[in-house]
């Protein structure tokens, strides 16, 4: 039989491993011919567009290659498949696809909105009676999956954020005039990607002096009275906060997606603004934007490591003839890190989102506690031996035409 | 005798590595007992605020670690000597503490703000029939220092920029619709940095498709003319921009620090905005921000040895008994690379800005030319071997306290 593997979603560094591991695990199994990449996620399905990955990758030097490359390689969607019962019609053009190629196999790297298709998909396949497995590889910085212990791309994401938010620590410490800075970084609604920031507490910093996540209350009264008490213990205050802290109307740019999250951004410059009317000293936000997801040149190698691995897990599980399953990780301990593969229903990660626990925020919800240090600092550690080109990290890279 | 160093204006890759230029090459000289750290720039020695350096700094792993750490150990500051023709107040108290510490040569690691305090200050010492010699180290992002081929820090903030322009590049590429992603880069009048962003097409890479720099004209129709001519070329479309590129009044912040530099701001979502409303694509501009200039984790090996040889040959230039002077490259062949270290008056980099090159900038003044790759690529080659704590890059860290 052949098999197809698609990208879908935000991009992180992680996502091409999982497909070198889909590719990988393929390459050693005798009853798998073909290995198809599904153009731009699932849409590549719909519009059979496919490229025979075994044209793209040649050498074990490719996929090393393809490991440090960030971003999806073969392009990514946010398409979002209607109820079969209402439109089967885009389900029949998949099915066609999937037939015509003889894809016995469909492996689908994504987050939750991604683990909707899988179920979707694979329950109409098996209203048909098609054998068709579907298999859900999961994927995001936001780690906000249920069941599996985390995502792959987080590690890497929380890894940028700590250092860099190390470096900024050494920034703005250098004047002798009071300071506060403010920098903003992604998640929606939970605030994962946000504390993991505190990793730093570990090596000793002080900073971030006040984390904010989606999960506790925010209001700009209690942030000035957080900010003018880390004021009067450190010169430069350093704020981490999450794009999805609750503030007023307005501030948020408020573009919706397909499926119907909301575009935010703006909240680190609304606090900035605020800081300088209501505090007045010199203040300064910066967004961490698409570097936070895209900077495999600083991925952590357990995460990379990880994310290969749960793409060759997701081949074993389709050849075991599981479909509408979605690969997690089970953390057996913290030190020594150890975890395991195991498969859950994807319908138990669709559409649903996994908030930080209680136990992880302070009292005050403004910090991070040292129970939550446990269940990051192995995700961030370990680095990839990067291979250079021209003085900057070389990427793995597709003709744009084969892309169209 | 002995001597003091300081660090001044805004924080590079590269400050610290100068330090251990002057501290490791002092610790050479028999002539030289005490090595000072000036907390804050001039700003210590005005208020006698002095740290022996050879408290801090024990090892060579100290000074690997030093070498590896961004902004300034020893504080900085934004401090204006006044004309001492008019008040010699604060020159008195500098005299004052050079000679209570017996301070034979000061050595100031700074931009073109500090090679005005070096000019003065020298200026004022000879005047006096005082034989204390002051050297400046030049350090900026900017590269807009004039007589020096380029500047410490330059070379590491060139690096950061590209190589997460190219990661930007294999983010914004992977949705089927097109796009328009705007990154501004620091850079006031000069646009050397936005430009090195075009070593890119060294690596095979379109894009950045448009590099704006204040050194050419820019106008908004002339802008949207540009944009639209590469969309329909290209899917995803990379814009370079500095930020001081000139528009229209009030988009800047327009906030003035101590030199009369305003402090730029705002024009990535000035033209995102724009694109929004004119063109009405997908579009998002991404600000670069401190990371520019202080993510050491990727910073240049060349940046980095060339700054602490530059400190080094400081010390040297002291001893041979100049004063006044600077520190410069002068660049003997572009490949094989090859710099020699030489000297020049402090007054002809005082307060000067060097700009690009006329020949570096395409005729429709969109874009750079290959000819100022010759002059880039060298800058930006070469890593350093990174140590690690705990998952991200280590810091060497003084006790706030002791810069208080």
């Amino acid at each position: 039989m052949n098999i197809a593997v698609a990208q879908s979603g935000g991009p992180t560094c992680a996502i091409n491993a999982s497909l070198v591991g889909v590719f990988k695990e393929s390459l050693k199994e005798p009853d798998i011919d073909a290995i198809f990449g599904s153009v731009n996620g699932i849409e590549g399905l719909i519009q059979n567009h496919m490229i025979d990955l075994k044209t793209l990758i040649f050498t074990n030097d490719d996929m090393e290659l393809l490991r440090q490359t960030p971003s999806t390689v073969l392009g990514s969607c946010r398409y979002k498949l209607p109820d079969w019962h209402e439109d089967a019609s885009v389900y029949e053009q998949i099915l066609k696809t999937l037939e015509q190629r003889q894809i016995g196999a469909f492996f689908y790297i994504g987050g939750n909105d991604s683990m909707d298709t899988v179920q979707k998909l694979s329950a109409f396949l098996a209203e048909r009676g098609s054998d068709i497995r579907i298999i859900g590889i999961p994927k995001t910085i936001d780690n906000d999956l249920c069941v599996t212990d985390h995502t792959p791309g987080f590690g890497s994401a929380a890894k940028y954020v700590a250092a860099t938010l190390h470096e900024i620590i050494r920034d703005s410490s250098v004047y002798s005039i009071p300071s506060v800075t403010i920098v903003e970084i992604m998640g929606r609604h939970a605030g994962w990607l946000t504390a993991s920031s505190a990793v730093l507490h570990q090596l000793g910093e002080a900073a971030p002096h006040l984390i904010y996540v989606p999960e506790s209350d925010f209001s700009l009264d209690k942030f000035f009275r957080d900010v003018r008490q880390e004021m009067a213990k450190h010169k430069a205050v350093i704020v981490a906060v999450s794009e999805g802290i609750e503030v007023p109307e307005g501030v948020q740019s408020g573009v919706v997606d397909n499926f119907g999250h909301k575009y935010l951004s703006g909240i680190g410059s609304y606090l900035e603004r605020a800081v300088r009317e209501e505090i007045g000293c010199k203040v300064r936000s910066i967004e961490l934007n698409v570097m936070q997801r895209c900077s495999s040149h600083l991925c952590s190698r357990t995460d990379i490591d990880e994310s290969e691995a749960i793409g060759a897990a997701g081949v074993r599980c389709a050849l075991r003839g599981e479909t509408g399953k979605v690969m997690v990780f089970r953390r057996l301990n913290d030190m020594p890190y150890t975890v395991t593969i195991e498969t859950a229903e994807a319908a138990l990660c669709a559409n649903r989102e996994k908030l930080l626990p209680k136990e992880y925020i302070n009292a005050a919800g403004n910090n991070i506690t040292d129970e939550a240090l446990r269940y990051f600092m192995p995700l961030i550690q370990g680095e990839l031996t990067i291979q250079m080109h021209h003085g900057v990290p070389a990427h793995f890279m597709i003709q744009e035409s084969l892309l169209k």
